[in-house]
């Protein structure tokens, strides 16, 4: 029973889509964030929920850590195999399976990515809303709970999987929720395995909700004066119930960073980017119910997007924000976090942050989800001086303390993966003991991602 | 270790907050359905968490089952101790503890009901959606995961508890969840425990969202020719994006019952009832749009309520077709069912469902939440004839399973209690045996509500 008879066996069962290369296990290894590069032992590419079936039967027999693999993007180590074993590659399993235009639902393969599912629903006039900027599979998405721009109006990955497909510790194949829309029939196991980043079940199979796509979009960029005033007209825009699609923040170093990357001009000062989604008649009122709210808040000018090509132009330069950011350093590594407070204390976490990016030698920037009171910093450092990666943790780390001091989370979206776990106590007390409860029993051998999320022994 | 000793320890300890007086057993015996009463040998009302915790421990070191109770209004027998045991009632625990407009959400323990939830909100320009008809408590509500009329606009308990704190088994207290919008932290205890009845944990106190009082707010009555029409038009109206606050179907039985009993004049044909919240502007173009639709298939005169008292009236008829039904019967006693489909199947549902209920000798109507393609059946029986209740539970059973050829749920907001755990193993298969190893990982001496959803051994 050792991981060295695992691979053997998988070669033996899988031929090609099995490999030890190292190539292949070097890209498996790598990750978006400031962890060492981490190899699998190998790499399967399954292409059926019955191989994975077979492939984890196999590694539970010997003992052997299986870690899910969509695309990478994860950025708190979800993905890596810091205990070895093999990397479940879901790629070849990338097909959208059926798509139920009058339910308003599409049943795809983990291994379709959000851009990849949105291309095949544009002759349907429909839409899949959950958008975390990379484009990321659906169920790296699912196991990340991932949620992004959208998800003020949209919700997260949580209401967005309607129903999965999954395999067990033990090679059982077992489906939770359903096509209908809503139901109160036993425990939600659907939502148990979301967000749970591969450490219950593999996800082989999702049912996912879609969007009509909207007869009317906007968008608009809108400067303020303060963060103070960014954030009042945010949480007036919310408490009216205006229902925006997206409403963004960019603090003025984000700003910075999209006019010099991207070629826009904007002053750097805090900004809102919105879009409204409903008929002509709807978006327009919604903007100027915004307009209203933000003139009282110290708004400067709009400027509005109406085209397809402004539009896309703009929620590029958003998701390219990453990028944008590690620009302003040629060289650096980026450190990014997330935290999602209370709306009533955004305005607090955001300045106390802010504060904190000032007297730091690093440079650093603020966007945000704030709609949902859910911001991001991306740090940047310089990977010749060890003392830069120490202080990017040191400034996430107070981060993350705000967050729960204020009644929030350590993470809206980012998940917790191996980065996070040294605050699950601190977050959830007594309620961790209850997950590492749950984890035993679903997966006693402790062979599905262990290391993630919760510690077992 | 036995029930008699967790008795006499449970007056010990609680004095006059325990008692095993044959009245208030008895009350906390009765159900809204058909079972026998069923009263449990002793009830508790506790006032603390504290109570609650310490109860649970006296009662898993004596091997006494604890049944929570909220009102009782659960229709699938949830609330029954038919293995004995206590009632734990939690209707002492009935304060709003905290409201936060700002953040919309508001901190209640769970023998709040919705309706006082309201009342206490009335100051503030805020209210709580769901709304499952009957003045059920919050930990209720939440135990079984309601929705009802609201829930194709503002979601169902699933979506709108953000928190929760709760006692397991061991007497343990933990807290899932959290006053942020959206989390990645960790596994989604708190939607494992929202729907689990009781079974997982005791819920002891609340997060709830909250939504602002739309500007405007209209209704209508719409009749159709065909159950055809009236489906067709709910698909295209979710299809479009209508945001629909209510979306209600009355087969032409349920419309005569409420013409007798409510004194309504309304032609005995299928209709929808329907309600749009938003502003002036957005509520005229919703029911215009909407307009549009029903034209199309064969809608007849709308009939518009405007005011709050036209509107009351209308929904107060609704929430009281229950007992519309009823009256249709002199003596009768009420079984009632539901049933989720996916929505391109919900013609199919009611028009079966319709064709046997015009063979069989019972009385029995239809309403539904059609934009989630939910219904119920409510199904007269005369208790003095037993074949009327065999015929009545043949239908349910007829129902259950084609909700499940059709890919629905047994249950879209009931909840499984005792009533349908018979379908659990139909509707998910493997699955069930994952509920059963939670249910033993987290409850291994099985006190918590033993003998519903999932039967374990």
């Amino acid at each position: 029973m050792t991981i060295d008879a695992a691979l053997t066996r998988l070669a033996d069962r899988f031929g090609d889509k099995f490999t030890t290369s190292d190539a292949i296990r070097e890209h498996h290894g790598q990750n978006e964030s400031y962890y060492p590069d981490t190899p699998p032992d190998g790499v399967l590419f399954p292409e059926s929920t019955q191989d994975v079936s077979d492939a984890v039967k196999i590694c539970a027999e010997e003992g052997c850590p299986v870690v899910p693999w969509g695309v990478g993007t994860s950025l708190e180590g979800h993905a890596l195999a810091f205990q070895g074993g093999i990397s479940m590659d879901m790629s070849k399993m990338d097909k959208v399976l059926e798509i139920h235009a009058e339910d308003l639902d599409a049943v795809v393969q983990p291994g379709v990515t959000r851009e990849a599912l949105n291309t095949e629903l544009r002759a349907t006039g429909l839409f899949f809303p959950v958008d975390p900027g990379a484009n990321a599979t659906l169920g790296g998405m699912a196991a990340t709970r991932a949620s992004g721009t959208n998800a003020v109006r949209y919700g997260t990955m949580r209401e967005n999987v309607l129903a999965l497909e999954a395999v067990l510790a033990d090679g059982r194949i077992i489906r939770a929720g359903s096509r209908a829309r809503k139901s109160s029939s036993g425990y939600d196991l659907k939502n148990l395995i979301v967000g749970s980043e591969g450490t219950l079940a593999i996800i082989t199979e999702l049912t996912v909700r879609l969007q009509g796509t909207p007869e009317s979009i906007t968008s608009a960029v809108c400067p303020f004066e303060s963060v103070e005033g960014a954030v009042s007209a945010v949480i007036e825009t919310i408490q009216m119930g205006i229902p925006v699609a997206r409403i963004e923040f960019l603090d003025p170093g984000a700003i910075d960073s999209f006019n010099k990357y991207a070629g826009f001009d904007m002053p750097v000062k805090p900004h809102l980017f919105l879009e409204f989604h409903g008929t002509e008649a709807g978006t327009a009122e919604q903007a100027e119910l915004f307009g209203a709210i933000a003139a009282e808040h110290g708004a400067g000018e709009f400027q509005w997007a109406t085209t397809l090509e402004e539009r896309n132009r703009l929620w590029a330069a958003r998701h390219n924000g990453y990028f944008a950011m590690k620009s302003m350093q040629p060289g650096a590594k980026v450190v990014t976090t997330d935290v999602c407070v209370p709306i009533s204390r955004l305005a607090e976490a955001l300045l106390t942050t802010m504060k904190d990016m000032e007297t730091s030698p690093l440079l650093a920037s603020i966007v945000g989800h704030v709609g949902d009171g859910n911001f991001h910093v991306a740090i940047l450092t310089d990977p010749e001086k060890p003392g830069d990666l120490k202080e990017a943790k040191r400034m996430a780390h107070d981060m993350n303390k705000l967050a729960l001091e204020l009644g929030g989370t350590v993470t809206g979206e980012h998940g917790i993966g191996r980065g996070k776990m040294e605050y699950m106590e601190a977050e959830h007390g007594e309620a961790v003991q209850v997950m590492a409860t749950l984890k035993k029993a679903m997966d006693p051998l402790n062979i599905l991602n262990p290391g993630k999320i919760v510690a077992v022994n």
